[in-house]
């Protein structure tokens, strides 16, 4: 039918309307399942619907490393961009082969209360297959969890660019993938130990982003800043060569993230599930507006100038920290959350400079800060978490993660070495390791 | 299943083909349901379809800010490009925040035949929420109308680029999302007066894009022209910084255009309502593609070379114009409809230039004046509508926001000034209100 | 509710989850379900859930659009930048109106064993179309199979790219999606002689991917290469303007795979099949990371350095390889036909610049060669196919489109000429063609 009387309603008229536009059938429908009480979809639609949430958010969130390699190639200088597009590609690539290899079962297969699942490789669904049981596809489920694995790694590019050489960075993504972020996320997801303590972490601003955070500080720990970043005692800005690639990235971001969050429902086959999927995306992009606005104010005031990076920065930080408990916030909390991640933004940007740790995307504060506020704020609005069992999941993925990543990166360093030289640093990781100028009619020298 | 003999059949046999492939349970159930006469889906099923069409529609709509960020930031100089992409992510997360505090409301609770909603914020639906009345979640509803305030925002942004200062439009912004647009759309979808008097709008050629469009003409009226475009009695061209850019952005729009017309059918959970929907999708994307050959065709002709930014904004025109109307045309109405909404585009871009109307995206041809014709054409093939009453909601829609927008320009205007200082808009608004140059390595100058 | 515990559990317990977290209502279904032995959902729902699924393929499919215009616009010189932008934006809308006018029922209609099918325009359903008979909307699928058209004329766009004249193209494009592509897809998808015999394509390897390869082969004989290319006996190297458009566009590429072969299993609505959409996802991200693994790793080991365009071009031959059958594989079957395509790319492009064919993206090593590949594999994985008969199919294919193209391109030679004049190549296609500079600011000269 055309809609000739436009296609909205008042609230007030919304039961009728919906009767009227849906027909007679619906209505007739809505009296017989009142009638029969059973308004429930059956099991194989309950399936196809929540496999079709896990194909739609795993592609949203596949999306999502193409928003990372935009915004770390507008970040960075215009002389390591072809390197920053390649390292992206390859963690994506790398994260899934070794999550099939290995993460996938380590992470959920026969977990228990414990430390870490089974090794081996994942098994797919047959093809044709149709066994009821679980509730949906398990290949819609690997994928789903795969691109999680992806998004952690991407966050530690960002950190490291600009001197990390390329091969160590993927031997450190190797076992990332493969190794530190499956057991890590074991631990809850896969309904391990701190499942069993009452741990709370929605989607993973702690297991995704803080465990992505963790692992490049402990990188840019051990391969040290960019060489002048802090030369003469003063802080030497090193600005990214393209603002509109930087904020296509973010944009990329935060539209994936409808995934990333909204597909952490797990399941689309009931009403109340839907709906749930619905307050989440509209909790997560009022969080990540709320970080923009916060950010955009507070650099107004503190600085006159409004640093359109540190917006971007803003953007995802709010992200991040809604990411552990997007569904119960009622919206002012789930615009409080986002406003301080992204005031965490403003204030610790420049602290890391002041402790001379380099990063330079500024992924620490928004997927390491950000994402410990996230995952420490969710009793504030879910009644059925602590705040010292908060703490102690914090500081688990904290310690294990720190530990571990630096003890890799050690390793890595003593061995192949993990820094280009001086001077392939200078002329830019690009012509040194790639051979490719990512703008080679524009840039200067 | 392999599908070994290829995956396609002659129209012909596809009946028999849909039986085969789906199986014998279908033919089965096909049979089941023609005895009892009840093939519609449970009002649960159509629920989670509905509220699903709201989602994916709205992350494409959200999308959206993306495409008009790429495209302006593709059609402004350098200088600009940083404020251009600070001003497109604050205006999005601006539009959000007011739709919940106000907006939505005022748009669409007890509208009534009348002249705007009720004040207050948005309440979404409680976590868990089932409740089967509205047909879908509300949350769903208000994310998918939200990304379509924000679009109407980001139309404004590129007119009035790179001489606007940020606050003055971002206060803009807050009225127009909170405010304007809202009130204005009460009165078709919220069920106001226009929908009462037989007005049809399906998707907003007129309620989002001339909306938009009126808004920033008032804009570039009172904030004027840009230094030296109009000196010397010429027309001096100021050509965009990035042309990729600009088609990314236009292919955004184009993508996410999917979702705006799709979606505005406002359900799927039905055969009926998911066939129009496939035929929405099918007449948008050729209402477009009308509009890309009339422009190349059209500039050929007339210039003997292919300005490729008149070509995008040639796609834009169309899909604006079928936005009125994107289901009941046949294909080759859709056609021609987006095949004028492009030859308006070629036709208008210069007459703006000639009345000294400086907008620099040619966002007024495409949005306002397309958005005209779109609405205008309605009853060409929608037999339920009139041109009398177009004619009078397009005035209606005109008088109102170009007033009350001049009003709200004028009074930014006098408090606060709306525009920068020559030589802020000489070294560019990145350098003098963000700090930060789009392409440090890159421009002259 | 709240999932306080976590959302993720181990597969052990999984069964026992679902039913948890689906409440009550799912368990008693279930066991309903089971004594009634009907799982299957009813027609209408599975053809809600069929024509989705062609929709979300198809504006996944749409997008690659844009990433064949961004990896095209990031790989020529910044002078012809604007010309590739027109021209991929132009290919798309004529691909949609002629495949309306006569290529659909071309390809589909009355083919039955034969060699083409019938003339005349597409009509859609009507509005508020409900009739089952199909199993799904036919606009949708028109939808689906448009921009499948649109795909095979990106990939010539790319390689006849920085000399070909505007129009002549375009007029090549009229022919190939209203004729030459949509008679060879009648052959196979439209149930003609080829899928008689056996011949298996899944999504397109051949069908799309090396009908566009033969087409754009031919076109680069007689187009000869750009001047300069194969100067004095050397190699010349032409390199692109901007890696990381080109790295978004590959991105933009394997994203919008997961509808071009996912929803190439044609529908969703019982349990199997969404499955295998699942598993396609899954095999199709898989192939693509291990184009871009054997490919970097290929690089370093042949030349010690990683260049990321053949990276970028090694993802997409993983997954044109993967295309021709991205279901019946294993993991690690996928895997290795990823990889093998990946290595065709390093190993084909140089070759192709020693027999002096200029093919400026490398889309025939991505397309041709890899789509060759994925097709004749097919039996590896499929056991009910056979080498005899993909090798059939594949020869066929080559020898109607490299005719056909090469006279097509032949004729337009003769008539208008297809090759800019040596001065306009020097100065740029952008100036010469388009007017407009695609980065005024930048470019040197």
């Amino acid at each position: 039918m055309t809609m000739s009387k436009g296609f909205r309603y008042g609230l007030a008229g919304l039961a009728a309307a919906v009767a009227l536009s849906a027909g007679p059938a619906f209505a007739q429908d809505t009296e017989a399942a009142a009638e029969a009480a059973s308004t429930v979809a059956s099991p194989d639609v309950q399936y196809i619907f929540n496999t079709l949430l896990f194909l739609i958010g795993g592609f949203l969130v596949m999306w999502m490393a193409a928003g990372f390699a935009m915004l770390e190639a507008g970040l960075v200088r215009s002389k390591n961009v072809s390197m920053q597009s390649l390292k992206n590609i390859a963690l994506y690539s790398i994260a899934g082969i070794m999550y099939w290899l290995v993460g996938y079962n380590l992470m959920y297969t026969g977990v228990d209360g414990g430390y870490m699942g089974s090794f081996g490789t994942y098994a797919f669904d047959p093809v044709g297959g149709d066994a009821l049981d679980v509730g949906y596809s398990t290949a819609s489920d690997w994928f789903f969890q795969m691109v999680f694995v992806a998004t952690a790694a991407s966050i530690v590019s960002g950190t490291v660019a600009e001197r990390m050489k390329l091969w160590p960075f993927l031997i450190f993504v190797v076992v990332l993938t493969g190794f530190i972020y499956p057991i890590a996320g074991s631990w809850q997801w896969g309904g391990g130990w701190l499942s069993e303590m009452g741990f709370s972490d929605f989607a993973g601003s702690t297991l995704v982003h803080s465990v992505g955070g963790w692992a490049a500080l402990a990188g840019a720990l051990l391969v040290g800043a960019r060489a002048g970043k802090y030369e003469g005692g003063k802080i030497n800005p090193m600005v990214g060569s393209s603002i509109p690639l930087a904020t296509l990235g973010t944009f990329i971001l935060w539209l994936g993230w409808f995934g990333f969050n909204g597909a952490s429902q797990l399941a689309m086959g009931t009403i109340a599930d839907v709906t749930d999927v619905s307050r989440i995306f509209a909790n997560t992009n009022l969080a990540a507006a709320a970080g923009v606005v916060a950010t955009t104010i507070l650099l107004q005031v503190l600085y006159k100038k409004v640093d359109v990076t540190m917006v971007l920065n803003g953007a995802l930080a709010g992200l991040v920290s809604i990411t552990a408990e997007p569904l119960a916030p009622a919206v002012w909390q789930a615009l409080l959350i986002g406003a301080v991640g992204g005031a965490i933004v403003v204030f610790t940007v420049p602290l890391l400079d002041k402790l001379k740790i380099d990063d330079v995307v500024g992924a620490i504060p928004v997927h390491l800060f950000a994402g410990i506020w996230g995952t420490l704020i969710v009793p504030f609005s879910n009644a059925d978490t602590s705040y010292s069992t908060q703490l102690v999941g914090i500081v688990a993925y904290g310690v294990f993660t720190l530990v571990v990543s630096f003890v890799v990166w050690f390793i890595l360093k003593a061995i192949m070495g993990i820094r280009v030289s001086a001077e392939d640093e200078m002329i830019g990781l690009d012509k040194a390791e790639t051979g490719v100028e990512a703008y080679p009619e524009f840039s200067r020298g």
